[in-house]
């Protein structure tokens, strides 16, 4: 047997147990100080009761005979997919049916397996910092990868590759920058898959924090899209669903991959859990809906106040209007693991270093807003007096 | 963009439809009779309340701000993993560390995406018939298959491969035909492997219906196996998990795969669900323990009848001792698919056509005792009197 030998080229996974070490030397040198985590990138909300109902009702219903169940398809209930077109989709004006929505465990595992699908020496474009699954994925499919740098100085906004590629990952609104395309700046990329006959893969998991009217919840809004677009969402940081384990991602027929990814996961995915699920439609319910709004608002005053308040120290900050994460550039020029210890050491502030993210992202740092409200008014009094 | 060239070779998935739609018609045209569905592949006996409790409890803490959790560990939480090593394997007297064991939503999944750690063109040798994901997932990957034949006439005993094979996949007990490998036939495997520089991938999804004291319950009670095996299990046929999606995968250190899984899973698999590790936790409490025993107690049964029943009205079978399956020859030479016809014109029984498990399953088909202890019943009554 060989090993896979892309795996060799994969960079080491450093960034998160790096921060944890960090943070454990200086506590365990400091133990009488408060450290303050605003590098958080999960859900920190408890779920709606409705939600947790229906976890309840489905366990049940698996308990007793008349109702228990067994293999649910490996694609999805219907009733979950035809909820996912007509309270997701159509109320944005797109049409899809409900064989091109796939329920799953989450938009990580569909980003990674969704690879799969093409051939091994498809190019890849992928925007520069973001999420870093894309690239490890594509490095672990052995593929060239090309990095489009957004920075402050182009607004965020990737440039076409001036080269045909053929697959390419955005995320909008973007992880980590909390910046985003607006509805022409993607339709420019629509349009260079069109034109190209490129695939977008593109993860819409902080769809539910858009605010701004000009940002697509979709990019199915675009013209065309269905034709070049492969659509991941999740409920997770939606509905706070990280521990659940729900989402989505839409395949659409005119795509021609509708057929090999239901082969797909009809091979190697045995189905979402049914509990996991019945949580999922329950997000749909008044009271699920009502009781997401409300932990979502939390989440957006927090991003508000914390870059605000950032703005107001005198930082250069971006992002949080339709994201929860602050991108903010560390001052004197410092890189990103500079400002990270000097603000652990000097007010006991933990973010997430910038460069973890991408090459661009060096010289940045990402706060979350999904840190608790009083954590994050501590940080900024704290940030105040430095 | 370039399609995975490798889907255009896979062949049509067609054996559940078609039993279907032969069935529907069959209904259609005959709507006053009872068709009996023996066929099934899936678990139906309910969950035991001790589970139902753990997942309810599960989702109410994460109703409750002190009690929330976001992500867990992609590879597990630790009080499962250790728990699978020490209730699972330390009584086999097994060895392992928690760290080698890897928490997932099912075999399904992780017996497909295991495939990504190998380098493209390992050969492979698949036991025919068996489970055919691991067929398909060879095929998606654009490898070389061997099938290795297990008929009646070798005792269902694969024969080793003459040449060098790279990765081999075992299932025991084995689905559809319900046979096993013993520990000295099983050894011979492990020591090919250890001298071929092979992976042996060991489905051991049906383990808990081991009854035999000569079947071994993990590859891993054989010498040396440490170094050449990957062991997936799951919950779904011991614990009756199909609905909830739980199981394991064990890559131990010796084979110098687990920190590429662990990476694997850390790039393309956000966890399992809480809820779900919850309900696997709670399989190892003596409520959960007893109420699994009662269940498998109910399908042994059902196996038995079913297999003693077949054999005194003079059919050939096999299986049915290790396993829920009941394997059995089509009578005067018939094909699968004759004999499928058969059963449902004349007695309106269901069963699986054997050769839709691979080529060497023609002229077999596979009765299954997850059907309902009346059913089964029924069933024998209307084929004794064909």
């Amino acid at each position: 047997m060989l090993k896979n030998p892309n795996y060799t080229n994969l960079k080491e996974q450093y960034l998160f147990k790096e921060i944890t070490d960090r943070t454990a030397a200086y506590q365990a040198a400091h133990p009488d100080q408060t450290i303050l985590r605003l590098g958080v990138g999960d859900v920190t909300r408890p779920l709606p009761p409705v939600i947790v109902q229906a976890m309840q009702q489905a366990a049940a219903e698996l308990g007793q005979p008349d109702t228990f169940r067994g293999y649910g398809p490996e694609e999805g209930y219907e009733w979950l997919r035809r909820t996912v077109v007509e309270q997701d989709y159509a109320p944005l004006g797109v049409r899809l049916e409900a064989d091109e929505v796939f329920i799953g465990d989450g938009a990580g595992s569909d980003l990674g397996n969704l690879s799969e699908l093409f051939a091994q020496d498809n190019s890849v474009a992928i925007i520069d910092p973001t999420y870093p699954a894309y690239a490890d994925t594509s490095v672990m499919a052995g593929r060239e990868i090309m990095f489009l740098p957004c920075l402050a100085e182009n607004g965020f906004v990737p440039e076409l590759p001036k080269q045909k590629t053929d697959i390419i990952y955005l995320c909008n609104p973007n992880n980590p920058t909390g910046t985003v395309l607006t509805r022409s700046q993607l339709k420019l990329w629509v349009d260079y898959a069109r034109a190209n006959h490129s695939i977008i893969i593109y993860d819409a998991a902080y769809e539910s924090f858009i605010t701004q009217p000009d940002v697509p919840h979709s990019i199915y809004e675009i013209d065309g899209a269905q034709e070049v677009a492969i659509e991941v969402k999740s409920y997770s940081k939606s509905a706070g669903f990280t521990a659940v384990r729900c989402g989505y991602t839409v395949v659409p027929k005119a795509t021609g991959l509708q057929a090999m990814w239901l082969r797909r996961q009809c091979t190697k995915y045995n189905g979402t859990s049914y509990i996991a699920q019945r949580a999922a439609m329950a997000t749909y319910t008044p009271e699920g809906r009502e009781g997401i709004r409300a932990n979502l608002e939390v989440y957006r005053t927090t991003a508000h106040s914390l870059k605000s308040g950032l703005q107001d120290i005198g930082y250069e900050v971006y992002g949080g209007i339709d994201s929860p994460y602050i991108w903010c550039r560390a001052p004197h020029g410092w890189d990103s693991w500079t400002f990270f210890d000097h603000l652990l050491q000097q007010c006991q502030v933990i973010c997430t270093p910038g460069v973890g993210f991408g090459a661009s992202g060096e010289g940045y740092v990402r706060f979350s807003a999904f840190s608790k409200p009083d954590v994050c008014a501590e940080a900024l009094q704290r940030l105040k007096q430095l």
